[in-house]
């Protein structure tokens, strides 16, 4: 299995789930802005709009869209209790995945971590994200993860709250949501992935700094 | 099963799905604006954040989120083949809806269609989502649907494209993509769904209008 990154986009979520379900996969960097690989080539010739994360799995396949390749992997490998098995539960985690992905990750971050998006861009995506984030805070009351245990859903929320510290956001207004972010990243799947996962983030910072 | 709707809103999808499964359900219309229902009652009592579609089951339970509610009734009535059962296919279900959620219908849609979206962020919204507007039209190209078959996320993205009709987007540009949905609007369950919604569209209109 190989899984198409860059360092600490939404990718990181799957290098988390794989981390839990201590698979085997061979982790493929993309230059976020150049859509280079690390051989030279263009990523953009393994999807075409340039985005992480693409999953190729063992028979050859690609797979694109978090939400797709987390459950892609959880089902995988199902001994790790990524994604519930029950119907119902499943559905629920649909609605989770569904949610991060629409209204926090591309209605909100996408926004306000994009160089190119206008400042008028990014003040009416806080004015509508904060009530996201807000929604999550009040459901995040008393609970440790998203559904009863820990599931991919919260590899992905994890990931995306993260964001916030190159932004305005202040997860501070949202206790819940703070307190539930520090938790899990002292998680072991989790604290794992930033360890590899930042040096590559700074390397690239620095790469794009000197050309 | 309830369905919480709101004319011509994605939500529409959810219709054709039902209607493609012969299925029974009632449909309670939330007015965009207002949030009010038919009884007068807040629609944020059902869900906070005041978003459609909101599916009640049979059992009473909340589900959220187009995604997961299309494929919960997919799944709910899989004589009507509306969701692959083979695990590889329903991840490609998955990769598209997911991908029409967020790049196409909260990255694009969301934005064109809100008034209060300043004109930068929608300048901003078409300048990425015309990519991912080719991309579909390439995807399209030979293809009756998104996979070999009628799926929820032709549903989806039939509802989505179209919205294009209110905004200053020209589907021509794309012609795998206009043809596509005009060959969807004439399936039985979508003009069925169209004829449904169209008119409580315009008095939804009307009613604003007279406010």
């Amino acid at each position: 299995m190989d899984l198409y990154f860059s360092p600490l986009a939404c990718s990181m979520a799957t290098r988390i789930a794989l981390a839990e379900a201590a698979a085997e996969a061979t982790f493929i960097e993309v230059d976020p802005r150049t859509k280079r690989l690390p051989d030279g080539t263009d990523f953009r010739a393994v999807n075409p709009l340039g985005l992480v994360p693409v999953l190729r799995t063992d028979a050859g396949e690609l797979l694109f869209e978090n939400a797709a390749i987390l459950q892609y992997v959880a089902d995988r490998f199902p001994a790790a209790g990524l994604a519930p098995a029950d119907p119902w539960q499943r559905a629920r985690l649909q609605q989770w995945l569904n949610f991060i992905a629409s209204e926090v990750h591309r209605g909100l971050f996408t926004i306000l971590l994009d160089p190119k998006a206008p400042a008028a861009a990014k003040e009416h995506a806080i004015a509508k994200g904060e009530s996201r984030l807000a929604y999550l805070d009040a459901h995040l009351a008393g609970r440790e993860f998203l559904l009863d245990r820990f599931s991919v859903a919260d590899a992905y929320l994890c990931v995306v709250l993260g964001w916030s510290r190159a932004t305005s956001l202040d997860l501070g207004k949202w206790p819940n949501l703070k307190a539930y972010a520090s938790r899990l990243r002292k998680r072991a799947s989790i604290a794992r992935a930033l360890a590899v996962e930042n040096p590559l983030y700074l390397a690239e910072q620095a790469r794009h700094a000197a050309a």
